[in-house]
């Protein structure tokens, strides 16, 4: 194996490969982040072209697609052949770009997406996203096992960064939510402990999640029944949730922007729908005004 | 028992007492609702002040507080001596106020907040949240426990409101930011149902909600350490989000959301803490601007 990148994650992963037994190659633009490798078993080095001829398997974990380029296009004809598996991090269309860019240096090419910390690299339950042709992971996949558990998600080869960015939105959504609800029982001195107790270790496992789950395949047909609860409800709770945070004198922006969005759908004609319908306005923006 | 308002919430609480074999006296200002419990073993009366009189022990299950008043009020001396358990929805102040009615009344009284839908009710693993004196808490837990599962919070009556009010803000910022993920990758066809799968089968059990309950702790001393990640790089990370947003077509008026409370943390001077410090802005609004 080589890799290539050695930041906190391509320390992990090169680490990982080690901690198989797998011969490895590293490289870096900063050689000295490879010490600690060297000392553990890698061979470090100089050059790039050197790194990429080392192995068929190259692993890139730089800080973005730029980077990315900048490192490996002095290696040029070294390149032909390879498999290159890409976890620096981007956006959809820098993904689609780097397939095209890998296509023309005669590179297998997945693009790949890590979705835990270094400290986590080299477990099976962790998760790394893969997007690219079908044949190349399936023919590779024991050794991206190396670093850590697996999940092709299909050919399109953005896939995995656009991924990596819903998970990532879904996070800091969460991260929000949880301390806005927090701020607000916190208004009347409950601790934080006290409160995600509750909220995460029984009300969002319990109630939130298996509700999302059951409600997941309705939302792929766009059907949003609201004999259980509507949007008109979800208003009067949200409209509760506005005026107890202003009341309490703690921030009111979230539970405003939810209000605006039920009330967005409401006058988009899903006032007799559940809250699910929102994401019809989410889709497609336009539908708002 | 006495059970009073017979809306879907109260006909469930009033069939666990029922299922449990209490004798169970109901009232409802429509009477028609309780036709189903009188079958199943009910006895209803005609009026608020049989209703009250018949048992020591009173729950009251109605939209809202303004419902209470004008249900409760004409049984007046009927009233005091009795336990009341209020179950109905509203703010902490109106929780508040009723505790202050219910001394003048006579009444014992505790708030309570039901975090589970009516067919859940009467199973050990649902949540009712109570907050008031903690002696009549302990006192009545037994009987309170035919109804579901019980969470004693503390003696402000708000309190049920209050966490009621928090855990729904969640909810609703849960599945806000679910939504908007599973519009992210539906601009490339991903079904709701497959991201459902990884987002909430594996990414926020095992990567979000432990990485709260780890934080938890350190929220609460107003402890943010940035070392392994801090609000700049956030910041980075959500820029991303709302630009693949916009790339992709879709809705980005969550991220932006998100990135002007990173933008406000940074101006505040949290740029080299981790995004859980976000929780003194909205703990605390002014220092927003
Ligand atoms: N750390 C995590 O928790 C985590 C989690 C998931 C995904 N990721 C992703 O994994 C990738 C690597 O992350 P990281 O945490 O290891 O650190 P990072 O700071 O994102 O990237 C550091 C690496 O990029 C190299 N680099 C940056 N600019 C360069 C340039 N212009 N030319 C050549 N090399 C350049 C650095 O070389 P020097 O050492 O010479 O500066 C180093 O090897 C990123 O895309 C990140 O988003 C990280
Ligand atoms: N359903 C749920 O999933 C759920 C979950 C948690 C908490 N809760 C809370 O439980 C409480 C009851 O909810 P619900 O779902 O049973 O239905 P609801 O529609 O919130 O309340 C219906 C009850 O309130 C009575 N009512 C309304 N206005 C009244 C008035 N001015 N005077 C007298 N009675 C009045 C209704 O009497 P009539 O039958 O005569 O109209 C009926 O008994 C609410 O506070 C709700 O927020 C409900």
């Amino acid at each position: 194996m080589t890799v290539i990148g050695l930041g906190p994650m391509g320390v992990a992963l090169a680490e990982a490969f080690l901690a198989q037994g797998h011969p490895t190659t590293v490289w870096n633009r900063t050689p000295k982040k490879g010490d600690g490798l060297v000392a553990k078993g890698a061979r470090r080095v100089d050059t790039i072209s050197e790194a990429v001829s080392a192995s068929k398997f190259v692993v890139v974990c730089l800080k973005d697609y730029d980077a990315m380029y900048a490192v490996l296009d002095p290696a040029d004809e070294a390149l032909s052949g390879r498999v290159l598996v890409n976890h620096s991090s981007g956006i959809p269309e820098q993904a689609r770009n780097a397939a095209i860019w890998a296509a023309h240096k005669g590179v297998d090419y997945l693009d790949g997406a890590i979705m835990v910390p270094p400290q986590a690299v080299g477990h099976p339950d962790s998760v790394f996203l893969y997007s690219g042709p079908q044949s190349l992971f399936e023919a590779h996949e024991k050794t991206l096992l190396s670093m850590g558990g697996t999940r092709y998600l299909g050919t399109d080869p953005s896939l995995a960064v656009l991924y990596n960015t819903a998970l990532l939105s879904l996070m800091y959504s969460s991260l929000q939510g949880f301390l806005h609800a927090a701020a607000l029982v916190g208004s009347a001195n409950v601790r934080v402990t006290t409160f995600a107790e509750i909220a995460i270790g029984w009300f969002l496992p319990s109630v939130v999640n298996p509700y999302l789950l059951m409600e997941a395949p309705d939302i792929d047909k766009g059907n949003y029944p609201g004999d259980r609860g509507n949007m008109v409800m979800n208003m009067t709770a949200l409209d509760h949730i506005f005026h107890t945070s202003k009341e309490q004198g703690i921030s009111s922006d979230l539970p405003e922007q939810l209000k605006k969005l039920a009330e967005n759908a409401i006058s988009a004609g899903y006032g007799d729908r559940n809250f699910m319908a929102v994401i019809e306005l989410l889709k497609n923006p336009s539908k708002e005004s």
